[in-house]
């Protein structure tokens, strides 16, 4: 088992560290790996997800545009005192030069719901778990063939970042993940994790 | 990349396929599981998630009571005739012998919120989908090593199961996993995936 996800996924999170363009980041491997991630449990098996890759320089920019509008606020206002010092140890801030630089931005949405074959709407069952499940054999994927990313959640654009993109309104943006190889002089914060009797019990 | 999901998740979910303990799971590989599951991602880094291994066979089949005591519930009024028609094809029913058949039961618990060193509350944000990033995480370290589960959410059974393992008020149960190796005899419900072309776009 080579899993493990210790300090590799702030790797893009500050904005001194670049997913460059350099290494270039092979596009069928994203094919292989979202047709793997299509491969996770659902709830009811409805497969509640849709994985858009941006690659368009132009659609990048005005993604980086929206995310940081919004988090320009979020920071200021939005998030409050606490939040904003809960993140200081992680230097993130409301910019986010990663999303330009990134070759690759994945955009997961969530289908909250669905639609039959005859057009009635189809309740999605446990949507949020099942698509953040397949985030989870998503990042390991990436993990597996060396990419790296960072999990961000995009706090109030989601609507925008969804017209953008021309997705339907039943889809809820979850999660942008800017994919890349890390720069050379990627440098990761040190972070102590809780021990394993902290999270794991035995009865 | 080895990862593949496809029909290896409901190995559990049918009454009749059993997780034996004739193959014997080592126990030192969920410690392993589970460290490799704690560097996982999490909002602001605040890690808000909770293993809770069942060995203990009464526990288990105090579990397994609980568990059906709701579902049958669940099967009969909860949930609809909607839903138990879309889980038709599963043929899941409110019956679940794998709670005391499998050798190891994981209770995930998501820690909606925590409490600092001061004593103070510490809002864990985005607890639900870091907790299932992990448990996508978990399922890929599961399969890596030839083990299976079936991720279930067991309705309504959340508290009564907290309760008796003793975890405290902050955390909700968010999947039981029955853990083991697939049976001799263990047969899995073909179904069709979505194709690639259905759950990735790019721009
Ligand atoms: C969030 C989530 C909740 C689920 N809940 C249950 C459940 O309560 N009971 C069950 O038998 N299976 C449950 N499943 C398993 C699904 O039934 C199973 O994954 C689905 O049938 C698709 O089969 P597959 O995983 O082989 O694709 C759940 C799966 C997910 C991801
Ligand atoms: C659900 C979730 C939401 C997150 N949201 C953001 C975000 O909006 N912006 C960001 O820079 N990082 C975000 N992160 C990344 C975390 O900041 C990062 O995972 C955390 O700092 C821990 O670092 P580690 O992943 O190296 O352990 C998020 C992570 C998760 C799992």
């Amino acid at each position: 088992m080579t899993i493990c996800f210790l300090s590799q996924n702030k790797l893009a999170a500050n904005g001194k560290i670049k997913l460059e363009k350099k290494k270039c980041v092979q596009f069928n491997m994203l094919h292989m790996i979202l047709f793997i991630v299509g491969t996770s449990p659902s709830g009811a098996h409805l497969q509640p997800w849709m994985f858009v890759v941006i690659q368009d320089k132009d659609i990048k920019s005005l993604i980086r545009q929206i995310v940081e509008d919004e988090e320009h606020l979020n920071y200021q206002k939005r998030m409050g005192v606490q939040w904003v010092n809960d993140l200081k140890q992680l230097k993130t801030s409301w910019q986010k030069p990663y999303i330009e630089t990134a070759p690759y931005l994945i955009l997961v949405f969530e289908q909250v719901y669905g639609t039959r074959t005859d057009g009635s709407k189809q309740n999605h069952y446990y949507s949020r778990i099942s698509t953040s499940i397949a985030c989870g054999i998503l990042l390991t994927a990436l993990q597996n063939v060396g990419l790296c990313t960072v999990t961000s959640t995009p706090l109030n654009a989601g609507p925008a970042i969804r017209k953008l993109v021309e997705r339907p309104s039943n889809e809820k943006l979850l999660l942008l993940l800017p994919i890349g190889y890390p720069a050379d002089n990627a440098m990761v914060p040190v972070l102590q994790r809780k021990p394993l009797n902290d999270i794991m019990i035995v009865i």
